[in-house]
């Protein structure tokens, strides 16, 4: 029941990345749950991880192989998240490498591991273990979409998405996937997201652009407010497409945006598939006195459950909205200074309601799928924007049945 | 659907103070929606209050009389808020305390008024000015449980506790009632609380001993993390009991744990009858460096929808507490260390997986409809207590549907 979520378009393949899956019956059976990316020697990478101290066993193995190596090769599974198991994770997770390493012909320090679905449970290493001859027998190009189903938990949809650009006359590409649904939380990339493009990028410059991309992206999308244990963003730039392009340049920047458009419409998707989601939410504050100010408030509306089950009831209930803004933890907030506007209407002056407000306009706004919250703090011109959804009936019920 | 909560027992009378109640219609007819508290010229009050920057317009009339007298009575409504209501909201508050001033006898300034209930409404005060002679001639030193009924709003049950100590002699009595439901969280009185005893206590005792007992009750209670405009804890001393206790004595000692029972009797209460509750959760976070740093991992077990929709769905699905554990934003937690008990069963040791934990074992305990979640962290000798419930499809009814 994704808001405004379709099945991906054309997924333009990237020049030196091979996607290959496989049902390995990793927490199932008949479902395709392990993904392997095969990429080209002169791959670049860049990723972030979760900030979460609870950092699963794939996190740790990846994170330290980054450092030593550009990768040659993911591995994606899901079904278990390889979290809570201790050292005998680890292990595991060593151990998917050197698998994956053998096939391919490379070190397994050049493998990087990623895991997503129940943490704390032993994990079926051998079952990947036996599923990885198929993932690789269908390494291809044209492997995308077949990868982002791969790589889903409760998303009730594929998200992959895919850009062709045109900087100084050549034809860039940037194709990603990605997974979410629940758990996911800003302060870093609480969720999976592969993203590729064959431009060539300095290592620095790859470094710096996924971390402005993911900034106005998976970093401004919440769900329930829990990060996860495992989640990861990763960028590989192939060099396929010919000679470096400078991040700081005029090419750079149009790469820059190209990249954001692409991690925006992904970041976004994750929340349209937002576990039980009927509303698409952009809580908007604005007039505030600084960004952080900004996002303390925004963060506050987007997480408030009564705010979120009145979206989910399409009741323009403000004083939820004005309440939430109230404990948000600003300091010396003048509330008789604040405005709220639901999409264009203005419900809330100073600090009440705005005379000239009638239900009726609020009540037309909060019937879409897609609505606006913006608050005016009237403190400064610092502004932030969240995306989220309401908070339904289904949402329970899918995470009282996880597991079961 | 309240867990492990009845209706209340016994109420003493305190001596000193008198309760009215009417129905008034304020929101909808047949309902009782107004109490009004007279309070014999001997009685001292403390008071806290919400810290949302969002202070209903009763809030900021109440603090502002407390300071200039100690009051003669009080008068709560049920149905609206008075809640971002702007000036005409205080002319309104204002307005209740002169009606309630005029039949008691008694100055404006020494009357506190109370409002819960819908935000943002414009306050019906011709509709309360109406049914006040009704809850004037009621007044009756047995009118708490009457009262009890009349402050609840998406309460299923009235909550009201009494208790008799006999303290050098004497009999001393404590009756309190409060409400509760949504919107409750810690961080001061999320909720109407009124608590009243006959001991006699000097102003600055009776401050710090409101205080003490909040910070043991009221404070440690969560239902969803929403604060609320409007709510206050109010604690009246007649003194109809004799001669002054000094908190800090043997005597005041006894008042304090007297009073302290009281009041976590109350908070408990608000929890078990909290919107759609179906499980009463204590979070005991232990063995850590703060109590600061307790408090901010029991907040974050106590306020992860994936926490509370795995306890609805009885789960022991202590991946959940482990990830809200890291995600809490304690320094340098070593995660290696880390212990988590169901009630009396161990499921995790040194941050993972207790060999001799059995999934039956938590199963069972998570079948109960009391749960407690304990979690060690290994790091020094701090604790904190945090009450909750759990999350289930009733919350998002009631919330989804409370303006309908």
């Amino acid at each position: 029941m994704a808001v405004g979520l379709e099945l991906p378009g054309v997924l333009h393949p990237v020049k030196g990345v091979e996607l290959g899956v496989a049902q390995a019956g990793i927490r199932k059976p008949n479902r395709r749950d392990l993904v392997v990316f095969a990429l080209s020697p002169s791959t670049r990478c860049a990723a972030v991880f979760t900030r979460n101290a609870f950092r699963a066993a794939p996190v740790i193995v990846a994170q330290r192989h980054l450092q030593q190596a550009s990768p040659r090769a993911l591995v994606i599974n899901t079904g278990n998240a390889n979290a809570g198991t201790g050292d005998e994770g680890i292990v595991h997770a060593e151990q998917t490498c050197r698998w994956v390493s053998e096939s391919l012909g490379c070190q397994p320090h050049e493998v990087l591991p990623f895991s997503t679905g129940v943490i704390g449970e032993p994990f079926p290493a051998e079952r990947l273990h036996a599923g990885l001859p198929e993932a690789l027998a269908h390494l291809a190009v044209g492997g995308w979409l077949e990868a982002a189903y791969g790589i889903m938990t409760t998303d009730t949809l594929p998200k992959a998405y895919s850009k062709q650009v045109q900087i100084d006359g050549r034809v860039i590409t940037i194709t990603g996937i990605c997974k979410g649904a629940g758990m996911i939380r800003p302060d870093m990339a609480t969720m999976l997201a592969f993203i590729a493009t064959d431009a060539a990028l300095a290592q620095a410059d790859l470094d710096e652009l996924l971390h402005r991309c993911v900034a106005r992206s998976f970093n401004c999308i919440t769900v329930d407010g829990d990060t996860s244990t495992n989640d990861a963003c990763c960028l590989l730039a192939t060099g396929a497409a010919g000679s470096e392009i400078p991040l700081n340049s005029s090419a750079g920047a149009q790469l820059e945006a190209a990249m954001c458009e692409v991690c925006i419409w992904l970041a976004q998707a994750i929340v349209r598939d937002g576990e039980g989601a009927t509303k698409f939410l952009t809580i908007k504050v604005e007039e505030a006195a600084t960004a952080m100010e900004a996002r303390q408030v925004a963060d506050a509306i987007a997480h408030s459950p009564l705010v979120k089950t009145a979206c989910y009831a399409s009741d323009p209930n403000w004083g939820r909205i004005l309440a939430a803004v109230g404990r948000a933890g600003v300091k010396d907030l003048d509330v008789g200074r604040i405005a709220i506007h639901l999409d264009e209407v203005q419900v809330v002056t100073r600090g009440q309601l705005n005379p000239a407000y009638r239900e009726e306009q609020g009540a037309r706004v909060m019937a879409q799928d897609e609505i606006s919250i913006s608050v005016q703090l009237g403190r400064g011109t610092a502004a932030a924007t969240v995306w989220t959804c309401d908070f339904s009936h289904d949402y329970v019920t899918i995470n009282a049945e996880y597991r079961t």
